[in-house]
């Protein structure tokens, strides 16, 4: 049954939302919606036009024999600050803060209505470095990991801090924390290969030790990773244990010396 | 500036997909895209109408003072058996087979690919109970467990085995495991309240000793448990720990002794 033009417009938007970056063949709607494969590139410039209006991304449309169109996220900066903006506010209220320069964060990355546009904000960051796989260690990280590898359209490698029956065949990896002594972390023999792009992102960084555990499990599977972007890093201590990374939030003393969150630019 | 009709609806249905079961005020469509409720309405049914068809559930308006519109998900039957279906055959394969009849799964449950649409099948079952908070245990259930949150349009509460400095305040409750000694969860404070309505969200059911003891975590919070949903049950043992529970997909032992995972009717 041919549906009308506006119908066919909300069901192709509605599947490039639902699986962003991930392709849709041009050939299968049109086979599907009974049009021509040029009114389904006109359907999808206006698509296109209208996610960029939305401040959501584009449709990248990738010509040739495969001929897919898929969404890349990309959120505006408007939006981009608005939120953040509100979530930093949020964390710097007094209730939140706890005992050693910590502040009280996990409600934030459990609810999926602030990790899904904080994922998404992430996924707008690391998406031109086009990576295979989002590797974060358990547990507080894992929703917003997924929630980038959604909007990446990839899967996501949780490192985990032992190794159980269930959880299958894994290699372990040793790495110092911030403390000085050794750490193991383990990654299922599944999840990771050689030549892999890795996406790293994690939900608080102070010294970057947990994070340069996970570049050396990158190492041991001979995966290259292409980028680390965390939630919230502490300005202190200045020196972190990894070179490169980005974040969205900054957590930082105050004159009072109380902790305060602000926006990273 | 008004955009095209076209324009209008792809981007308001972007809004109900993006965030599934959270109001949108139709007054604020209204006054954003400078045109009277009346038409909202009239887009609002149209809109309705592509998802029902697309199967991913409608849209549903509140009338009165509120004036909001959310989608309501509800998976069609065909894509839900289709794609458990599938899932079911990739874990019945030889290769996943792990000692002690088990199965190797997280790689599912960590592919967004897989746990979104698991989540939105989960959230299509329990919609109708209205949960205010989806309720899991930590490592492997969280993706599923944020997934099916984020299509209800609510937060997740994790229950953790330790609680540490970072976590904040919570809340220590000691359940028997199956093998009879006693564990301990956490609960931070901050996630539950009396009279909160929890949807039990959870990776993998064998005794079901880990749902009891989630249980007890919201009794404690004189929290009342309005549903428990898994992602996979073991036929064996029969007997489970909890009296209620769904689960998407069985895990049983076929003539030959080997494991193989069917999905639940």
């Amino acid at each position: 049954m041919k549906s009308t033009r506006t119908e066919r417009l909300i069901r192709m938007a509605s599947r490039f939302l639902v699986a962003p970056s991930r392709q849709i063949s041009l050939t299968g709607l049109s086979e599907q919606f009974q049009v021509s494969k040029t009114v389904i590139s006109d359907d999808v410039a206006i698509i296109d036009r209208s996610m960029r209006e939305e401040g959501i991304g584009g449709i990248c449309v990738e010509r040739g024999r495969t001929g897919g169109a898929f969404l890349r996220p990309r959120l505006s900066r408007e939006y981009r600050r608005s939120f953040l903006g509100s979530i930093a506010e949020t964390l710097s209220q007094d209730n939140r803060i706890l005992p050693g320069m910590l502040i009280h964060y996990s409600d934030i990355l459990f609810n999926p209505g602030f990790a899904g546009p904080l994922g998404y904000a992430l996924a707008s960051d690391f998406a031109d470095r086009e990576p295979d796989v989002v590797m974060t260690s358990e547990v507080k990280g894992i929703p917003l990991a997924v929630f980038t590898a959604h909007a990446l359209g990839i899967p996501m490698a949780v490192c985990r801090f032992r190794n159980r029956p269930s959880d299958g065949p894994a290699v372990a990896v040793h790495y110092p924390s911030g403390r000085g002594e050794v750490r193991t972390m383990f990654m299922g023999t599944r999840f990771l290969s050689a030549g892999k792009k890795v996406l790293i992102i994690d939900d608080f960084m102070r010294g970057g030790s947990t994070a340069a555990g996970m570049l050396l499990v990158a190492r041991e599977f001979k995966a290259d990773v292409v980028g680390t972007g965390v939630f919230i890093a502490a300005s202190e201590p200045a020196r972190k244990a990894v070179s490169e990374y980005s974040a969205l939030l900054r957590l930082e003393r105050g004159n009072d010396g109380v902790p305060m969150v602000k926006v990273q630019d």
